[in-house]
């Protein structure tokens, strides 16, 4: 099983390619797709959106794993999340890829087992979970795609632990 | 000039053709396109995407007249209307077409020439400036999305004035 972590932004997207399972991961690429600040916002989709079927098409992954936002700074950022999260959910319907969504602190749980973890434990326990030596180089904005791979395809051991976190509550039915 | 507005929506958006000038606008078409409630998000934003592209082949715009928001119910909602514009900017910039944004005080200020006017008013005007006697059925959602073209449409009667409106203020920069 072969997933692609996509962490979507307007100005830059963060991707990463991990295949395996839980003790046996295997990090096999990973990168940022980053816009242009003077492009309209359209191009900027573009660019994001013509990218992402590219890496589809050429690593082949079976799944796409993409971060789950329930807040932002404000409105304005809100819209701009939901319009890059729009074409990496747009890609994966058109190449007939199923996508998952992980809230980050699920991400965070599935990678470093602490739902409060920083930036730098999570690329400290990535490296170690893909088995990768400090000396290897990757751009640090795919640290989260490549730790959305990761939680995606560590379902696989606890998919009851992670559907509990992961579904919401239910509003009750009341009936007569 | 042939215009096509679109009022984006993850279940329903708008869409409404319009060409012309004003005192000579022409009614080209308008609809809506509904995506299956029980549908996940990618496969809904991939029928908005492509029932787009149909339209834009079909009918040949010149441009695309977009709602540009400011305000959301709240910050779930601001990411589905965010996803739901991102599929009408990528149809745009895949079709080479210039995309223009107006906020819905300006699109009600253009069709209208009052600010606050309300669904029924935007209603009848944009009735009255198509010359579409009461008779003629189109969309109602449709409305927002003809009121969008005929806001782009106008922009050659009075653009200083609808520059002045649409611009935000920049921050000052104070130089010593």
């Amino acid at each position: 099983m072969r997933v692609l972590g996509v962490d979507p932004g307007s100005a830059v997207t963060g991707f990463g390619i991990v295949e395996g399972a839980p003790g046996n991961f295997r990090y096999i690429t990973s990168g940022t797709i980053r816009t242009r600040p003077g492009d309209a916002m359209p191009r900027r989709l573009l660019a994001i959106h013509s990218r992402l079927l590219d890496i589809v098409d050429e690593f082949a992954p079976g799944a796409i794993s993409l971060e789950r936002n329930f807040v932002a700074r404000n409105v304005q950022s809100a819209f701009r999340i939901g319009e890059a999260r729009a074409v990496a959910m747009l890609a994966a319907a058109e190449r007939g890829l199923p996508l998952f969504e992980y809230p980050p602190n699920l991400v965070k749980l599935a990678v470093a087992a602490f739902g409060h973890a920083d930036k730098e434990q999570i690329n400290y326990m990535i490296r170690r979970t893909l088995g990768l030596s400090p000396e290897v180089e990757f751009a640090h904005d795919a640290t989260d795609a490549l730790a959305l791979a990761v939680c995606h395809l560590s379902r696989a051991r606890a998919p009851r632990l992670v559907d509990a976190v992961e579904r919401r509550p239910r509003a009750a039915r009341i009936r007569p």
